[in-house]
C-alpha cells in the first residue's frame, strides 16, 4: 500500500532541483566553470564566526547529557525567553516565551502552523508569484491554496485580495523579501492590507491569520522590513535562521504566534498539538542553544548585495528588463519574447541555468539566484550578453 | 480559524510530561534529592566521546558553508551510502543508499512512514501495551489504530494478530527492545510472523508492511535483536540515534527500506513525498556526517545494565512482579492490586513518581524508567520498600 499523491510528490523533483541536478551533469561534462548555474537558493556565504565559537563552547561543558538532550517540545524555556525578548526589544511589541514554538526550520514552520489553522477545506491566500512549496503545504494541512496575482509592480494588489478574500478565507500568506521578485512590502501597503482585513474579520466570526513567512528579513539593501506583529493583531510569524545565518542544513527557525491574537492561547496550544502530530519532537537541541545566542547577527550579507549590484547593473544595462531587488538573493526578470521555458532553453545553449517562473505561479519571466561565486557572475556576463544579442535587445 | 484536534494534542500534555512536571514542582518544595523521578525516557548517558571529536573535526573544516548547508531531501549521499553499508554489512542484507532516507528522529522516521503508506481509512497493528503516541501518528496519517494485546510474557501473541490481521490492514509496527515492557522479541516469534503475514499476503493484492520501530536496538542486556529487514521482505526500519548515541535532543535518525520490498522505488519515492509534505527539508546537516562517522558505536549502555540489575533485584526480592527487562531502559512492573493509577497515588505518597501502564493501551501495571542517576535508584529503595510494606507484599 503506497500513498499516490506521496509517491507523486517524491517522483516530481521541484523544477529548480531538476534544473541543479542537469547542472551538476553539465559540469562534469564540460568543466565547472564554463556552466553558470543560477537556480538553487543555498546560501553561499559561511555562518557568522560566533555560530562556531558557541558549538564548541556548548560541547565542550560540563553537562553533555543535557546539551545533546531533549528539549521541552516548543524549545527549551532560557531559548524561547531569549526570542521572544529579542522581538520585543527589537520590534517593541508584545511577546513572552509562551508564545514561541522553536521549529525545524521555516518549512517546519509553516507546516506546524497551517496543521494548527485549519481543519479542512479552508482557504489560504498566497501571493502570485510564490514559493511553489506553500501549495504542497496548504494542502497537506487540508486547505486549498487561492492564489492572488501581484500589482504590476510585484507588490501588493488590495483590490484583488479585497475581492479574494472571503468567508473561507482563514489565512494569508505573505513572505518579505520576497522569493522570487526581491520585493520588499512597504509599510503603507501592509497598513492598507492590515486596515482591509480588519473590515473583513467585522463581518466575520474568526479573524483571517496573516502567516509572515521571514526567512529573508535581514537580507535587504537599505529597504526597511515591517514587523507584522505590530501592525496586525493576528499574526503568525514563521521565522528561520537559515539564510541570515547560513544555517540552512541545520533546519532551526521558530514560530511567534501573537498574544494579542483572537484565541493566542488555544492558538499557541494547537501549534504544539500540530507539532507533536507531524512527528516534529523538538528543534533540533544544539542549534536552539546557538542561535539564542546569536539573535540578531548575521552572515556577511553585504556579499549578497555587492553580488545584486553587479548582476542588476549588467543585466539591465544590456537590456534586459528586472524587478529592481530590494532584498533576498533573487532578480526575477522578464523573458524578452514572453515564453519563459523557451527563454530558458535559448539561455541553457549558453550555459546559464535559469529558472522559469511558471512554478511560482506566473508565467514570463526567470529567477535568477544570485547566492553564488563572484566569479560565477562575472564570467557569465559574456554568455548572458551573447544571450541578450540573439534577442536582438 | 483553530483546528480543535490540533489545540486538545497540545493542551493534553501526555500523562508522562505530566508526572514529570509534578516531580520538578515537588522538587523545588522538598528538594531534588527527596524525590524519585522514574517517569521520562531521556538518555542520562552522554555521547560517546567520538561525537564531540566529530562535531569539533567538522566545525574546523574549510568549506563551513557546505557542512551548514542544505543536504539533499533524503540525506547527503556520502552519509545515506554509510548507513547502507553498515546496515549491508552488519546485518548481511541487501540494502543501498537509494533505499535510505535520513530523518529527524524516530517520531519523524513513523511519521514519514504512516504517510507514505497510509491513504486513508487502512488499519495499522500495534502490539499493545504500546508508545502512545503510536496512535497519534497513526491516525494524523489518516489510518486507524489497532490494538492487539500481547501474550502474557509480552511476547508476540500470533493467534491474536492473525485474527486481527485483514484486508485492510497496511501495517504492523513492532517495537523491540520494546517500550514499556522492555521484551526483546525472538527470532522464532518473528519468523512465525513472517510466515503468517506471507500467508496472509498470499491472500491480498498489496502486502502488509512491518514498520520495525528501533530506537533501542543496542540496548540489550544479552538479547539478540533479530534484524525485520532479513526476515520479512516487505519491511520498513524507522531508526533514531536518540538512545544509541544520546542525541535524543538532536533529531537524528533514518528510514531503510527493504530493496525487497514490493515497489519499493515507488514506496521510497512515496517516503521522500511524505517528508516533503510534512516540511521536513532534509534532516540536521552536521548531524547527520556525526552520526555518518559513528555507525556501530555507542554510549556506555553498561550504565543502563547496572541501574537495570539493581532495581529489578531490589524490587522482585520486595515481592513486586516485574517483567524482566531484556533490553531498553524501562521496567513494566505490576500494580499489586491491579489498579495501576491507585498505586501510582500511593507510590506518590513516597515520592515515588512512576507512570501507569493504561495510556500504554493495557490497564494494571506501571512503568519504571532507569535511565536515572544510580542514587536515584539507591535512594528510593527504603521507599519502595515501605510501600511494598503497605501492600503486605
Amino acid at each position: 500500500m503506497i500513498n499516490k499523491r506521496m509517491q507523486g510528490l517524491g517522483e516530481a523533483r521541484s523544477v529548480i532541483r531538476e534544473i541543479f541536478e542537469y547542472g551538476n551533469r553539465r559540469k562534469r561534462e564540460i568543466g565547472a566553470d564554463k556552466v553558470f548555474d543560477f537556480s538553487l537558493g543555498n546560501p553561499n556565504v559561511p555562518p557568522p564566526a560566533v555560530v562556531n565559537a558557541r558549538i564548541a563552547q556548548l560541547i565542550a561543558g560540563e553537562d553533555q547529557t543535557s546539551v545533546h538532550g531533549y528539549t521541552s517540545a516548543a524549545g527549551a524555556p532560557e531559548v524561547r525567553r531569549a526570542v521572544a525578548d529579542y522581538l520585543k526589544n527589537t520590534f517593541s511589541v508584545d511577546m513572552t516565551e509562551d508564545y514561541i514554538y522553536m521549529t525545524c526550520g521555516a518549512a517546519a514552520s509553516l507546516t506546524v502552523t497551517l496543521h494548527a489553522l485549519l481543519s479542512g477545506g479552508e482557504e489560504v491566500v498566497v501571493i502570485a508569484p510564490y514559493f511553489p512549496e506553500y501549495r504542497v503545504f496548504i494542502e497537506q494541512a487540508g486547505g486549498v491554496c487561492r492564489e492572488v496575482g501581484a500589482a504590476e509592480d510585484f507588490h501588493l494588489d488590495l483590490a484583488a485580495l479585497d475581492s479574494a478574500i472571503g468567508q473561507n478565507t482563514a489565512a494569508v500568506i505573505l513572505n518579505s523579501p520576497n522569493n522570487p521578485t526581491g520585493v520588499v512590502y512597504g509599510e503603507g501597503e501592509l497598513r492598507a492590507l492590515a486596515a482591509l482585513l480588519a473590515r473583513k474579520n467585522a463581518e466575520r466570526e474568526q479573524p483571517v491569520v496573516l502567516i509572515a513567512d521571514e526567512p529573508y528579513r535581514e537580507l535587504t539593501y537599505g529597504a526597511q522590513v515591517p514587523q507584522l506583529l505590530a501592525l496586525y493583531e493576528h499574526t503568525v510569524v514563521c521565522y528561520s535562521f537559515s539564510k541570515s545565518l547560513s544555517l540552512a542544513g541545520e533546519r532551526i527557525g521558530y514560530i511567534a504566534v501573537s498574544p494579542r491574537a483572537r484565541g493566542a492561547a488555544q492558538l499557541y496550544a494547537a501549534v504544539c498539538g500540530a507539532g507533536r502530530a507531524l512527528g516534529y519532537v523538538c528543534a533540533p537541541a544544539l542549534f536552539q542553544r546557538v542561535v539564542a545566542s546569536c539573535l540578531g547577527q548575521s552572515s556577511e550579507l553585504a556579499f549578497y548585495q555587492t553580488n545584486r549590484d553587479l548582476l542588476y547593473g549588467a543585466l539591465t544595462e544590456m537590456g534586459f528588463s528586472c524587478v529592481p531587488p530590494e532584498g533576498a538573493f533573487y532578480l526575477f526578470m522578464q523573458a524578452p519574447e514572453g515564453d519563459a521555458a523557451a527563454f530558458c532553453a535559448r539561455a541553457r545553449e549558453h550555459e546559464l541555468l535559469l529558472v522559469p517562473s511558471d512554478s511560482f505561479g506566473r508565467g514570463g519571466y526567470v529567477r535568477i539566484s544570485y547566492c553564488v561565486a563572484r566569479e560565477t557572475i562575472e564570467n557569465s556576463l559574456p554568455a548572458f550578453r551573447a544571450l541578450a544579442k540573439s534577442y536582438h535587445l
